[in-house]
C-alpha cells in the first residue's frame, strides 16, 4: 500500500513559525508545509509564481496590489515579481508550492530566511 | 481586495465527472478542479508528475506499484511514467496540479478524455 501525504498530520511535527518543510516533489516544484504566526516580511520572487493554500486557520497576504484573505481550503497564487508578505494574526498551517530554485524570502533576506537544505529536513 | 480561490465553492458549479477545470495557473502548471465518481481508466504521463489532493470525500488511486487511499486534505504525487487510475467509489472533489502540456488521459484516450481548451472553460 502506498502512503498518502497528510499535511495536517505532519504539521503537528513543526514547532517553528515561518520554517517551510518540503513534503512532496512535483517535477521542478516543491510542495512545502509551513506553520505561520505573525508577519513574514515583504519580498518578491522575480521569476517564479508562488501558490499559497491554507490547510488550517486563516491567512492574509498583503501585496503591492492589495490584500487577499484566505480561509481554510482556499488558495491564491502570487504572480512572479509581485511584492508580498504573509500576515497571520493567529497560527495557521499552509501549503506552498513553488519551483525548487525559489528562495524562501525572495530577493530580501530576513530573520526567517531558511536555506533549501533546511527546508528539506525530513519530518518523519 | 484580491480574491482567493475556493475550490469547494467552485466545485458546486461542476456537474460532470472526470472533467477537470483550470482554476489557477502556477508558472508552467495548471491547478485543476475535478469531481470524480467511478473509475477513470489506466494511463500514464510519460514526462510529467501529477499531484492529486482530495478536497472532499475520498479517493483511491491504483498504480502499477500498488494503491494509495486519500482522505480529504491528503495528497499524493504520481511520478512520471507510472501507470495509474483514479477510483472513486463515492463522489469526491479533488485538485490536480500538472504541467500545462500534460494531457488529460496521458498516452491513452478514453471516454473521459478532455482537451485543454475544454478544461480552460471558465467556472465563473
Amino acid at each position: 500500500m502506498l502512503q498518502a501525504v497528510s499535511p495536517l498530520a505532519l504539521a503537528a511535527r513543526i514547532d517553528e513559525y515561518f520554517s517551510p518543510r518540503v513534503i512532496a516533489e512535483l517535477d521542478n516544484n516543491y510542495v512545502k508545509l509551513a506553520k505561520l504566526k505573525g508577519t513574514f516580511g515583504w519580498h518578491a520572487h522575480e521569476h517564479e509564481d508562488e501558490l499559497f493554500m491554507v490547510i488550517q486557520g486563516r491567512l492574509r497576504i498583503d501585496t503591492e496590489h492589495g490584500s487577499v484573505q484566505l480561509e481554510a481550503g482556499e488558495l491564491y497564487v502570487v504572480p512572479k515579481g509581485v511584492r508580498h508578505t504573509p500576515v497571520a494574526d493567529q497560527e495557521c498551517v499552509i501549503l506552498l508550492i513553488e519551483q525548487k530554485q525559489t528562495t524562501h524570502s525572495g530577493n530580501e533576506a530576513n530573520a526567517y530566511t531558511r536555506s533549501i537544505a533546511d527546508q528539506l529536513r525530513s519530518l518523519d
